[in-house]
């Protein structure tokens, strides 16, 4: 069970530890969202290459921005982020993203997917945080908001994509 | 009829108010420009999503920059510029973009359509200009310049589109 | 009735049809505004000209980035968000803006109930997105902030305008 | 008590009063601290003096913007904010800080306890807002998660200080 | 009459002196405009201050470009732009600005005379060079549109100057 | 009395110390004047709101600089800077600024006396410090002549107030 | 002859056409102007040989720019430019720059020839232009007034040389 | 054995293989160094803590930029590099770094010994790279040179600790 | 032959002259190289027009760069080196590139040729260039190492163009 | 004899009556010398061209900053500063600047001897502050340091000039 | 006995005869300063590395700049400026810096020392200065209040060195 | 001998004293032509004085660079670089550069002759650390480019300086 050295004031000690759990899960989803991205920007091909190439990059930058937020945020209720490969592999409820080199809307297809999982957890932890936490609720939401936003990106790509 | 508080040193009243007139039309071509303009960067899907996205945000702005040129044009005339959108769709000669959710090349043919419309135009007040004022002229010559430019940006991807 | 083409994962479709509805109507508004805010910045006159003429600015800025997170939230909701004029005034619930050419404090009493109108709804909106989602109440939040501070410096330049 | 000028369209003239008085009670706080972190900034020595003494100085920053923040919410809502010392110094709950040169671990410990005070007040300020107004509770959010992570820097250089 | 070294190729000689006498014209009138818009800037008081103050400055850099521009197409024309106040003085055929310290009315409604002059003269100037050489009308036209926009601000501070 | 850790080479300690001393009186100045411009900032209301609200900021942010500078010279003189506002409160000879909300003029009137108390005693640790320290000299000149020029701004704007 | 898939909206196809001929006949010109300045960058000695070498790239990259905005002006008129240099050295009607590493007075004396030869065909495409089309006549006279400007640079280093 | 697409011009297929080979395995390490250095970053605590977090962040950047630079010529060469979680823990030869939160010293000496396996690792595919081709050579030498840089910054943390 | 005013210290005069012709070799290519991708920027169609269209003009940039990197670097040889358009044709032995108004797709197919001469020849020189003199060797090391990732982007483009 | 609205606190009004005429005289000084480096800069012509002619405008724009220094200067002592090119001439104890197109050698010689005036004059105007009001005689001395390193400027270009 | 070409306007010839030979005293301790804080920048070690070693390195860039500054001062006053090695090495009387790889603490023990020397000259360098040429005086005072600033930084390392 | 604290991974200890040995002599050269440089800049007079003058100044910036990047290798390899001018003086195997004010050509010819040595010197090390260290050889490569380059500026000056 998690040890915390100290907790940020007027916060207790078992809902900070409840927030850390659920922190760090989603600190293993974004680090493994934004390798996931930076491995698709270079397995790309297809006549969208340059286009969905570029694309890619600004939501690697944000994701790993906010894999250092949630970071600090565990840090801050007193524990111990793990970031390492080994504990994410051990610990993650999902698997390594499949695709190798292929065309751009197969990737973005798989992408999609990932985000439909990535999403999800976010919401359900945007939920228990609003029971517990304003601040790391609302970090979430912010989080959120930015996620979504790529993931309709990613989604208008696939629609009419026959045109 | 157009009442003036003054005008520019060395131009008649006349003049001056057929100006206001012609540029009058111009401001509510522009304004309607750069809010269909936004429309189709919000409607626009397919495999092109994001080049074209992202293509027609820097045109809004020039519209944008382009619709104020003109209005404070009209106001040095010594008439009121009016910007409503009231106003706009009373006035204007044309009707409504007609497309909403689309593939990117739909809508780049309907825009294509909206800058014939535009160009002849500014090109018809260019003339007159040219009889009555030449900075007034000059301010039309250079806004026709960049939205021929970008007509062509616009049929550069309707040409052998099936490639 | 709205059709979605999708929605953001998490979250159900009639939720989000009602989201999207509340949404353009907030997105009439905000292009309404800025329309009417770049209208004022042209019109306005008197010995504060400057001063006034240069604030509204920074103003229609702000707000067509608004008009713009509106509209791609609704996107991201799968529906397709209308930013034409004609549809605009055809769907708004309020008239045009009516000052043509006026003094500075004539244009900022106009304009202080502009905002009474727009930043109510906002508010209720908010209301309304904090049942169903709370990325939509927080990009609302974050807008009605601006919005409210800006009312503030329309209401400083009223009260006791006398001095 | 607190006379109102007017307040924010759709908030009741109760509510805006009890939300002045909190906010001015944050206003004072904010005020002493950056005061207290620039008094700080000045008076550190030790081996580790320039790391300390630069790091204080961008959360000075940060508060006197908050400070900035919190007074212009408070004209807002139709109230006069008071941000002179005197007032400061009359109506606050707490007293000066009390270390003059000293080295860095000293005033370290000394500065956790102000960011306990502060900001175990403003979460309260939090709740309350929660229950009148979205947009002054989202201020208070945003402020508090910049609050705990310059905490979370302090408490980071006291734990294992021997080392 | 003008000696010329050299002038543009594809222009006359003659045509080349008729530029030049205008052009050495225009350059006095900018460097005087110059001047007196920086002696106003210094001498304005009263409750616009600094709103006028500050709008003065960009216009001072623009007419110093302005008069920059023009003295060295008289140098490429192959004549000896002069710039010295002594010969600007005794070549010039209007007065100097005559208002100190004043209120900013006072010196607006001062400077909008004087753009009076400067804008008619351009004007004359501009029908000159538009029968014998474009380059140089264009330079003009493009220097017009600036000084008329200008002056509208002025004159907008002008108009219901008691509301 | 100060104790002096040490002292810059070159320069007594009693000369240090009657520095520390005239320094002190400064720093507490400087903090005073940086909270009652924001003060004032917040406050100021009419039909110059925004150009008077806009200018104190800038004058703000190079008092926050003079304080710190003050206070550094005091550390490198080997005595301990106080910046705290109850010790402030406690030492310094004059009372709160008392305005609240009001009209610009009001403000700036009361604005020009605070500058008239700060630039006097500026100009007497000029004396003292020209009598023992040429570089404490040069910072006060230095300062004096920033604030000198902003008296000058506020006080262009009571003359002919009028107008 | 040259075919064109469209033009823009407004000009006839034959005027397109005789536009077209004098572009394509610019652009080689512009090609092989900014080739030659290189060209002459890279060859300068002598005493000024570092003032030169400076002087010249600017002018390099504005020329770089003006063969883009001819080419593009082309694509824009509905024909292909041609930018290759075999195409460019069979069609141009003028022969290669000879100098090579020679002093920088003998390598200003020849690109003043060069710039000679530029802004009189320059000139007469302004007529032709003038006759035709607004928009192509504007381009290349801010074209010519820049090449005019650099040619009196190089000019003004070619008089008085034994000073 | 990988599958190639192409390779480079001029490079043989056996050799390309070769070189694929290893620069996946630098990539791993690369992957895996950034991430933990990061770990290391958010997991600092002691004295020097604002120091050494901030001084690995530079660090961190450079290393993405790396694993990036890495990839694409992996890409180049024809292959498909691999970036996600699961395959690099699948493939690496070494173990997670394994200390969590603690003192800034221990955390040096940790990350002493990560880099000198990435930097001997890094020597031995310069020497392979520089047999087969002189491009990877360069890429790989100038990656060493920054790790070789950072390492000291480490070391020189470590020597005479106790002072 | 080759005529050296001089060399750099520490090379032979026959050495610089193998090393001069080389990279005259190169600077032809290059200069052709930047004039087709200019070619190409602006004859390309199609859908994915304006991501080829902005994709092609960062690497006309940095290959002008290359260009003048190896002139310069002939200079410090003791050479004079040759830019003129007559001379490149003259001198190279590969013909004009063929494409006018094309696809992207067949644009893209025929750019990926051009560089395989380009880099094979380039990866010839650097073998010369190594036996002679590491520093242009170099040189030519870091430009083919852009090259080739170019060349990367338009191959990406062709794999699976029928997606 | 000037009249003055008010003075610097802590300055006697005969005081600042004297430091207001030494003012004007250099503001008078400024305003032509900036006119006359404008002029050189312009009529400047042989093998040095552009670098004098370049070198110029830096100190332009310098001496553009002291003029406006100085004549707020005025202002703050509360005398109305005169700026106008017809007083400038009739108040002025030297003459016009003679030279017209000329060597660089030439004007460079012309302007030593103009800066032997501006300078001397201000070191007296230096001498005469430093008994009244040590604020004044700071900017003096600031602006006077300037001046002189460009004196040496010109100064090194004129030395050995055989060479 | 220095030989003066010339001096700047206004000071004799003995006079600045001794102030050149105190500046080149001067320039010879900014020199061997800005080499020796370079030394201590790459030769310390220990705990607090990384915060030492980046705090030098703007206190060299600032020396080197006034080694710049005194040695334009010395040109100006018509003398020749040594800067050179071996010049310094002679003409100074102190010696080397001794320390070589060092604690971090040492060397700003060390520093502190060659502080002491480098301050308590530039003072009496101030006080002739004083009497014979404020533009120097003035030039000595603002270089001595950035190293004092800085000697205070190494001194607050050193007190309580203990904690 | 040279004690080593560490070398980097992978790297021998008697090769690492080797390159040590010759840094140090390269660190010696680099300090010295910084310096020389800047004497230079300060004493070259007559007509191409501000071309010359400015042209060594980012010379002696890149060379500063150069002299950090040597010295930092050294502390990688273990070593203590030596930075202070009696060491250099003591070992360096030249003389001080001689000449004192001189005209430009007089200067440029000295500097040409250091050149000579300085690149003959680090050619050598070159070819020494391509045995021992690629690394250490690609940082004296990339230094030499630039130092030859910036020999050729030197040398361009001094041929036909007649003309």
């Amino acid at each position: 069970m998690t040890d915390l050295s100290y907790t940020v004031p007027g916060l207790g000690t078992d809902d900070s530890r409840r927030l850390v759990e659920a922190l760090q899960d989603r600190l293993h989803a974004l680090n493994d969202l934004h390798l996931t991205l930076k491995h698709a920007h270079w397995n790309v091909v297809g006549p969208q290459f340059i286009a969905v190439h570029e694309m890619l990059d600004p939501q690697v930058e944000l994701v790993r921005g906010y894999a250092d937020e949630v970071a600090e945020r565990i840090a801050q209720l007193g524990a111990s982020p793990v970031g390492t490969p080994g504990r994410l592999v051990a610990e993650r409820g999902w698997s390594d993203y499949e695709l190798g080199r292929a065309g751009t809307q197969e990737h973005l297809a798989a992408i999609d997917q990932v985000y439909d999982g990535v999403i999800a957890s976010h919401r359900k932890a945007i939920t228990l945080a609003g029971e517990l936490d304003p601040i790391t609720e609302d970090i979430l939401i912010g989080q959120s908001a930015e996620l979504e936003k790529f993931q309709w990106f990613v989604r208008a790509h696939l629609e009419r994509s026959q045109s």
